[in-house]
C-alpha cells in the first residue's frame, strides 16, 4: 500500500497550515498593493512579472516541482508521476488581477494548490499520474483587450491570428508581451494540449457570491459556468448647445440611454436569481457640461446559466431599442462583442468533489459560477471541475474582497483529496 | 449737419456687402478648421492666436482703428470720437470656439462689427463718442476650466485670485497664458473698466435657437439672458463583479443615475418652453464592462429666464435624490458648481434696437438668450443689449452651425444704426 492509503482526515488537519496560507496570501497581496487598499496586478505588468517570479521560486525551491513556461506564457510546475506516459492531473488558476481588485481572485487557486502540493511532499506521496500546478496567463481583461489568454490558448480556442495587432496603450504588441513573460509566440500551437495529455483539471476559486456564507457551507461544488453575452449599443442622437436647444427638439443620447439602463435592469430582475445584466461602461460624446450628449456607447453584459434567460433579456432589450428609436428620434446600432454559452462541468469530477467534502467532514453545496474562469476553457479538453470557497459578502474585483485563510485551506484539502482519488481512479 | 444725418436705409444696403461678409466668415472659419468640418479654435491655442493676429491686422490696416491688448488679453480696436472725454460706445464678441464647434458663434459679433465699422469709414462718419470693437478673451469654456474670462475681467467680476493655480492639461498657468497672448497678468485690475468710461455695449450673436427661422424674422432683440445653475451630483454605490453580484444585492451607480437622468428630463419638460435641463457629462468608476458601476459623477445644468423655474426643478431633483438613496441604497452628494441668475438687458438699448429694425425695414422679435454671452457680464458696468441673427435649425457648438451671411449683414446694419442713434442720443 502507498502512503496515501494511510492518510486520514485528521492527518490533513495536521499537515495543512492556516497560518502558512495566510502568510502566503499576504505576500502575494503585497505585490501590486494599492496605497488605499486593493491590488493592481494587471497581466504582463511589472507587478505580474514579480508575482510570476515568486511562484516559480516556490515551485522549484519549496515544492518538488519542475517549472517551465509554455508558449502561451502559462507557468507549469510539474511533479512527476510513477506511471510512465500517464496523462497529467492538473490544477491551478491565475495571478493577474483587475485594476484595484482583491488579493484572492486567482491567487486562491494558485496558493491553495501550493498548500496541497506542500502536503503531498509532507506525506511523501508519489502519485501514478504526474501532477501540474498551472498559473494561467492573463485571466482577467488584460491591457491588450483579451482575457483568459493562457487557458484559451492551451485549449486550442485562441489562435495566433486572434492576437495579431492587439496592442496595449503603450503600443506594445501582445505577441511581444507574451515573449517578454517567457512565452514563445512563434510556436503557440505547441502550447495547445490534447485531451490525451491531461487526465482532469480542478481549480479552486473564491465564490465571488454570497451564497456559501449565507448558507454557512464550507465548500461549493461548481455545476457549471454561466454564459456571457456582451453587446455594444451605440446611440446616435444630436449634440447641441445645452442652453439653446429646446427640450422638445432634443435627441439626447444620455436620456435615451437612461431608458435602456432601467429597462435592462428590470428585465434581469424579472429572471431567476442566477441571471444578471449590467452596463458597466458608458461613454458620452462630446461629454461636456454645456452640450447635449450627441452619442452614447453602452457596453452591455448579460450572464446566465440558462440560455433561454439570456435570449429573453435580449428580446426585451430589442423591444426597448425599437421604442427608444421611435420615441426619442435617436438611431441605435447594436453589435455582439462576446458570446460564450453556459457550460456544465463534468458530473464525475463534481461527484469526486462532493465525496472529498464528505470524507473530510466539510459541508458542501452545488453552485453555479456567474464569472468566467480558466476552468471554463480547460473543460474543452478534459474533465474539469471547480471548488468554490466562501467570499465575505460575495464582494470581488474590489479591495474589500475577502476569504478566510481557513476556508481556503479547506478548499486545498478538498483539492488534494479529489486529486488523490482521481489518481487512483477510485 | 453731420454725414450720418444724410444716411438713408438704401445707403446702408449699398455700402454693406454680403459677399465681403461671407468671405470674412470663411477666412476666419479656415483658422482651426477640422478635417471633417467644424472649427476648433480653443482659447489661448495656436489657432486662437492666429485669429487674434488677423483681427488686429484688419483693425489697423483695413479700418481706422487703433488696436491694443488690455491686461486681460482683450483686443480693443478704438475709433476716436470728437467729443473730448466722452465714454466709449462698444461692440464686439469673441473669436475662440469650442472643440469641433461652428464658425459663427463669436465671430458673428466680431466680423459683423468689422462690416459696420467699414461702413462708418465709407460714409466718412465721425462720431461724438469713441467707438470700440472688442474681441473678448476666452468666452467659451477654456482649457483652463474658465469661460468668459475677458468680459468678466473687464467687468471686475474676476480677480487674480480666481485665476491663480488654474492650469491647462499641459501644465501651463492661466496667468502665463494671458501674458502669452499679450495681456498683463500683473496688472489685471488696470483692465477693469468703470461705467464712466463706457456709454453702452451692443453685441451681435447668432441666435443658437430656431425661433427666428421658424417665425421668419430678420432680427432678435434680446430681452435678457437665462440664469445658469450647475450641480455636480456624485452617486456612491458599490462596485462589484458583473457576473457574481446578484441583481437584488447591487448598488449600481449607473442604474441610480438613469433614474435621475429621466427625472430631470421630465422636470424640465414640464416647465415652460424657455427652460432646459441637461446632463452633458457623466463619468463612471471603474467603467469596465464586467464590473457593476460603483460611482457615477453627473454634471447637471439647469437654465431658465425664470428663477422660479430653476428653483422648481431643483426641488424636484432633491426629491428624486432622496428617492434614489432610499430605493437603491446608494449615497448621493450634491454640490453647486456654478450659479448665475437670469439677467435682463437695458430697456433703453432694446428700444434702440427695435427702432433700428423699423428704420431699416427689418422684422424683429423679442427673444431670451439661453446661452451665456460676454454681454451678460458687460451689462454689469454699462447699458447693454444683444442683436440675434437667425441660426439654421438653431444648431450651434457643432459643425452644422450656420447663419446666412445676408442675415449677419442685417445684424451689422442694425448695430450701426443703433450705435449712431446712441451716439447722438436721439
Amino acid at each position: 500500500m502507498r502512503p496515501q492509503d494511510f492518510i486520514k482526515p485528521q492527518d490533513f488537519k495536521r499537515v495543512f497550515s492556516v497560518q502558512r496560507m495566510a502568510k502566503l496570501i499576504d505576500e502575494f497581496g503585497a505585490i501590486g498593493a494599492d496605497p488605499l487598499g486593493g491590488v493592481t496586478r494587471l497581466a504582463f505588468s511589472e507587478e505580474d512579472l514579480r508575482a510570476r517570479e515568486k511562484i516559480k521560486y516556490i515551485m522549484t525551491e519549496e515544492l518538488s516541482l519542475e517549472a517551465s513556461v509554455d508558449p502561451w506564457g502559462n507557468i507549469i510546475g510539474r511533479r512527476s508521476g510513477q506511471l510512465k506516459g500517464a496523462p497529467a492531473l492538473i490544477t491551478g488558476s491565475h495571478l493577474d488581477s483587475v485594476q484595484n481588485g482583491g488579493k484572492f481572485d486567482g491567487p486562491a487557486g494558485v496558493l491553495g494548490a501550493v498548500e496541497a502540493f506542500r502536503a503531498l511532499d509532507s506525506f511523501g506521496i508519489k502519485t501514478d499520474h504526474p501532477l501540474e500546478l498551472i498559473v494561467f496567463t492573463a485571466e482577467e481583461p488584460s491591457p491588450f483587450g483579451l482575457s483568459t489568454i493562457g487557458s484559451r490558448g492551451m485549449a486550442g480556442k485562441l489562435k495566433k491570428e486572434h492576437l495579431l495587432g492587439k496592442k496595449n496603450d503603450k503600443g506594445e504588441e501582445l505577441l511581444d508581451a507574451i515573449a517578454r513573460i517567457g512565452g514563445d509566440p512563434d510556436h503557440l500551437e505547441m502550447g495547445v494540449r490534447g485531451s490525451d495529455k491531461i487526465y482532469a483539471f480542478i481549480e479552486i476559486h473564491i465564490e465571488q457570491m454570497p451564497y456559501l456564507e449565507k448558507e454557512r457551507k464550507d465548500i461549493g461544488v461548481v455545476q457549471g459556468i454561466a454564459g456571457i453575452h456582451r453587446l455594444r449599443v451605440t446611440i446616435l442622437g444630436e449634440a447641441g448647445h445645452a442652453g439653446t436647444t429646446p427640450m422638445r427638439e432634443r435627441k439626447d443620447a444620455l436620456v435615451a440611454s437612461a431608458h435602456l439602463i432601467r429597462e435592462l435592469n428590470s428585465l434581469a430582475r424579472s429572471e431567476k436569481e442566477k441571471t444578471v445584466a449590467t452596463i458597466g461602461q458608458l461613454s458620452l460624446q462630446p461629454n461636456s457640461v454645456n452640450i447635449v450628449p450627441g452619442k452614447a456607447v453602452l457596453e452591455i453584459e448579460i450572464r446566465s446559466f440558462q440560455l433561454d434567460s439570456i435570449s429573453r433579456i435580449k428580446r426585451g432589450l430589442d423591444r426597448a431599442l425599437v421604442d427608444v428609436e421611435a420615441e426619442m428620434g435617436v438611431k441605435v446600432i447594436q453589435e455582439i462583442t462576446y458570446d460564450l454559452h453556459p457550460n456544465t462541468f463534468s458530473p464525475r469530477i463534481r461527484e469526486y468533489l462532493h465525496g472529498a467534502c464528505r470524507h473530510l467532514g466539510f459541508s458542501s453545496m452545488d453552485l453555479v459560477s456567474m464569472a468566467g474562469h480558466d476552468a471554463n476553457h480547460i473543460s474543452n479538453i478534459t474533465d474539469s471541475g471547480m471548488i468554490f470557497v466562501p467570499s465575505h459578502k460575495g464582494l470581488s474585483h474590489c479591495p474589500e474582497e475577502w476569504t478566510e485563510p481557513k476556508h481556503l485551506v479547506n478548499g486545498a484539502q478538498v483539492l488534494l483529496r479529489a486529486l488523490l482519488q482521481l489518481d487512483q481512479n477510485t
